[in-house]
């Protein structure tokens, strides 16, 4: 079986980018990642731009050609739009085309320029990734269904305010440590607990934040191009649910996240433990909790005390979020998936910095749009 | 190679659905298909999603998701957006998925649901496929665009006014035969030169209208179902070209229809004199007749007269748009890609009524986006 390599990886900083237009930071991260793979631009096969909603952010939809255009590269591109986990979709089908035969390399880009529309409207355009007539139309944003879910998972296994405030402590201590990040400064669970209520029992701090931003992925089949230091994307998982929370049996658990992580556990013939560090979905403070049980990093109802014992932490027994995640190293949310894929492989190369964690071999990536109702997961093992 | 086959098609009435939502278009459309294949539909193994723009249309992304719960169905779901070009590469991508091996059964859904919005903003939401930096935000619109192609178009190869109209007369001359069309009124040429300008040379009935409406279609490998009438989809194009017109080395020509099609014809392993009938982008009258050149009916420049010559009516040696086209059947965005494919297998099963094209083998689909940047040619071959 044909292995998918991963050649070159490109990040723009994380932020308010009222400077630069979404083409640009598309560019900036593409030329990135071509440069990083040593490889002529002309060699690239396909395009994979993964894109919640320029068309409401900016007015530009079409963006597989736009992209294209702008690169200055007259081949095939498209265009995925799958929420939050554009970018993670965006991966698997470049991935799939790669293990297809008909690609020899594609670069997927995942960006979005949030901040051009104020934060209300911002808002009710995220709110387009739920039900609009079952959910947004009668006023629910995500910060409420989230809300929802975090009620249910505290009420039924006796997870704390503390815990949830945890996960916002623990990704901004590794934001702290990534050039990239949005947020760079340290908070305490005081902190989490005392700013503004936005959704009982979710406060600000307990919310990823708006952003702008751009990542690449240049992925090629095994022997196209030489890289130094090898990683490959061994598998790839992707399940969807109902989009809309009623509809569900439980809301203590994303079944698409369940169904996906199978698909990608089997493909690579391993199990949970067998990952050394992921970067998973944390919308919010309660998705980073679930994301650690439907992820089987423990079991069910556990989440919240595997945060309080710092198993997550960087120097934990499975770091989680090392980029500082959604939280604080921001949520840009077409780039979102493809940003985890840079920052694992930043890992597994050990060019991660000051965020190094020692001695990892297999990451994983976790990527969700809405509420839970796509779910993207990839593996992504060293290769050196 | 395994050969892809198509299993069954469905397609809503093409209109002003004030009554219908998006969902309901989607879900018509997806179980006419299933039952015209007569199979279970958890038999299904993905679903493709084509669609421009609900999130301004409807305030609904995320339609991956939505659908395939709609439907009752938890398999990957992919929304794909290339402008007008949506449907047309939602197809290409599950196409290409089994023959990759991965996916025994697609079903692919175009849909759009445009008449929700104001007419005024509907056009701002269709300018979202061109350039909104270099071109809708100094308030061109696609009748613009177009008008522009034309005047250059008439001034190189003598292409006349009355050459335009006569795309739009033959078109609403076919969809005065459809079930389905939008506008099943015949027209005059004089009608079109006297009705309202839109943007010189082009006026109202030089224009295809907005519509709501979805098609669906389910393509499976070879031998996944037994179908009495089987039609294969043989080869697909897919190209891009810069989205704005200003960056194009010509006017009269759109490169990337001429690349898909070279792509289609190669893959096909024919030549453009052994496809019998087509249904092309004519999303204005003008680029009909582009279409016929770029696509190799006729020599560049001689698209006038083929239209003159009566060729491409339904008893002419080349039938375009037996369906009515984009002009007359009407234009759901992201569903007309899906709906050209419904139309020439219903022409290729023979099961096209009063339309019908006697002797059709083959057939070539060409759905374009945005004025061109992107787009998507397809070749169905009858196969009994």
């Amino acid at each position: 079986m044909q292995k998918v390599l991963v050649a070159g990886i490109g990040i723009t900083k994380f932020g308010e980018h009222w400077e630069k237009s979404l083409r640009e930071l598309a560019v900036e991260a593409s030329l990135q990642a071509i440069n990083d793979a040593g490889i002529d631009k002309n060699k690239i096969d396909a395009l994979w731009i993964g894109n919640m909603s320029s068309g409401r952010f900016i007015g530009q939809e079409h963006l597989g050609a736009l992209i294209a255009g702008e690169l200055g590269l007259n081949v095939p591109s498209t265009r995925i739009e799958a929420a939050c986990a554009s970018g993670g979709l965006a991966i698997r089908h470049a991935y799939l085309s790669i293990l297809s035969g008909k690609i020899d390399c594609a670069l997927v880009i995942g960006v979005e320029k949030m901040t051009d529309l104020p934060t209300e409207e911002a808002t009710i355009t995220l709110a387009t990734a739920s039900d609009q007539e079952w959910e947004a139309y009668y006023g629910v944003t995500f910060p409420g269904l989230y809300a929802m879910i975090a009620k249910r998972h505290m009420h039924d296994f006796g997870t704390t305010r503390e815990q949830l405030a945890l996960v916002a402590v623990k990704n901004h201590e590794h934001a702290s440590l990534n050039p990239i990040a949005q947020f760079r400064n340290k908070i305490t669970v005081e902190d989490v607990l005392s700013s503004s209520p936005v959704a009982e029992p979710l406060n600000l701090l307990d919310c990823s934040p708006i952003t702008d931003g751009a990542a690449a992925i240049l992925l090629c089949r095994e022997n196209f191009v030489k890289v130094e230091k090898p990683v490959y994307l061994v598998a790839s998982g992707h399940a969807v649910d109902t989009i809309a929370l009623h509809e569900r049996k439980s809301l203590t658990e994303l079944k698409a996240t369940k169904l996906a992580a199978k698909m990608a556990y089997e493909e690579a013939k391993i199990k949970p433990k067998e990952i050394d560090i992921a970067e998973v979905h944390d919308c919010f403070t309660i998705a980073e909790i679930i994301a650690y049980e439907d992820l089987g990093f423990c079991e069910k109802g556990e989440g919240g005390k595997l945060i309080e014992q710092g198993e997550t932490r960087l120097n934990g027994s499975i770091p989680v979020n090392t980029s500082g995640g959604l939280k604080a190293c921001g949520h840009p949310v077409g780039a979102t998936g493809v940003k985890q894929a840079v920052e694992v492989v930043l890992q597994l190369r050990e060019e991660a910095g000051k965020r190094q964690v020692k001695h990892a071999q297999r990451a994983l990536t976790h990527n969700v749009g809405g509420s839970g109702a796509t779910c993207v997961v990839h593996i992504w093992e060293k290769g050196f």
